[in-house]
């Protein structure tokens, strides 16, 4: 017989495992998949640790490594909107908060408000650690596709005027970072991953097949 | 350009994106597929926020986090070893000693020891943090087998004398989980997912295919 606060706490890790079948747009790097938000998560949070010292000097590390932890589990219901998807992010809000709702509320009563605060500080934005939090999750993405000849920019014909503006975050709240989408971005156009600025669309790399195609080399960023 | 500790920062966050492609000898809880090391370790460090009251008070949450998501990188170079694996955990120690001057090697020298030295205290197992990562870390194998009929002590034939010998460091260092074992192995002799104690090998139920199956309830636990 388990104690019951501690079945809860049972039935929430185990609730959670389902965050490795929910599949993101991104590709992991060798391109041979589409990346899973349990590791995307992971890949986070090991950034935060690497890169802390780019954040603000106040900013409590363990909270951002919650933040990044626990962001995507509302997916686990929700799934995960391509952050490009106009109309899929129209109903988002409110299916991850009922998500959050449901799977929040699977933790004893004791510690659920806790855990739940760490989320609803990550959606609000407005502390330091949810910014951070907010660059590290925009930034990965950025480096995956950046190691798979443009992945998903090139897959959905995403410009560089889009890039940037949903990168704005990393210029914003950590600027010496801010270095890596602008050399990465013009690496890019120069590799004919993504279309220059103000060019017609049909000179756009073809869309490509989601398959394993050779990695360029990191030096390119 | 990016700066030259930056860049190789970068080079060590794009490396570990391959711990993505190590898969471990457990199945994820729906029993689809094998799990791999990287999104082990995220579950790991939310099963660490969720028990940590059950850790020894003075426990430092940020460092066990820490561990957790580390501990496995060197497996990118040394292939996860199977923890019933007699021969393979034989040199076991020096291809991961190996990884670990490889791998944190590609941080920035200033960097590079301080992220070392939660790997290498990990390893030691002489801190609270260590063993309770390490509580962890043999916990939610237990529970993934125990969610799928059995897992890999049913593939692999392990008997709950060798599994109570592997899950003996929780009794040590957070004996109020080891409810979770006693209960969970009585409840998995109980179903035939693995055989009684002292009992004929040929008693024991055939080895199980890596494919789907149904998931018992967690309240079976």
């Amino acid at each position: 017989m388990i104690d019951p606060k501690l079945a809860q706490q049972l039935q929430f890790i185990v609730e959670i495992d389902k965050l490795k079948n929910i599949l993101r747009q991104n590709l992991i790097t060798d391109a041979s998949r589409r990346e899973n938000s349990a590791e995307h998560s992971w890949h986070l949070a090991m950034m935060a640790i690497v890169l802390v010292e780019y954040a603000p000097p106040e900013v409590d590390l363990l909270r951002v490594i919650k933040m990044l932890l626990v962001h995507d589990l509302v997916e686990i219901d929700a799934g995960d909107t391509f952050c490009y998807d106009v109309q899929g992010n129209e109903d988002k809000n409110l299916r991850e908060l009922q998500a959050a709702d449901r799977l929040f509320g699977l933790l004893p009563p004791e510690q659920s408000p806790e855990i739940r605060a760490i989320w609803d500080e990550f959606e609000a934005q407005q502390t330091a650690e949810a910014q951070f939090a907010t660059v590290l999750d925009r930034l990965q993405p950025f480096l995956q596709n950046q190691q798979t000849q443009g992945g998903t920019w090139r897959i959905h014909n995403i410009t560089p005027q889009q890039i940037e503006k949903r990168m704005a975050p990393i210029q914003a709240f950590a600027p010496a970072l801010w270095q890596i989408i602008e050399t990465g971005l013009e690496a890019s156009i120069k590799a004919g991953y993504i279309s220059a600025p103000n060019s017609s669309p049909d000179s756009s790399p073809e869309a490509i097949p989601d398959s394993t195609f050779s990695v360029p080399e990191l030096s390119s960023i």
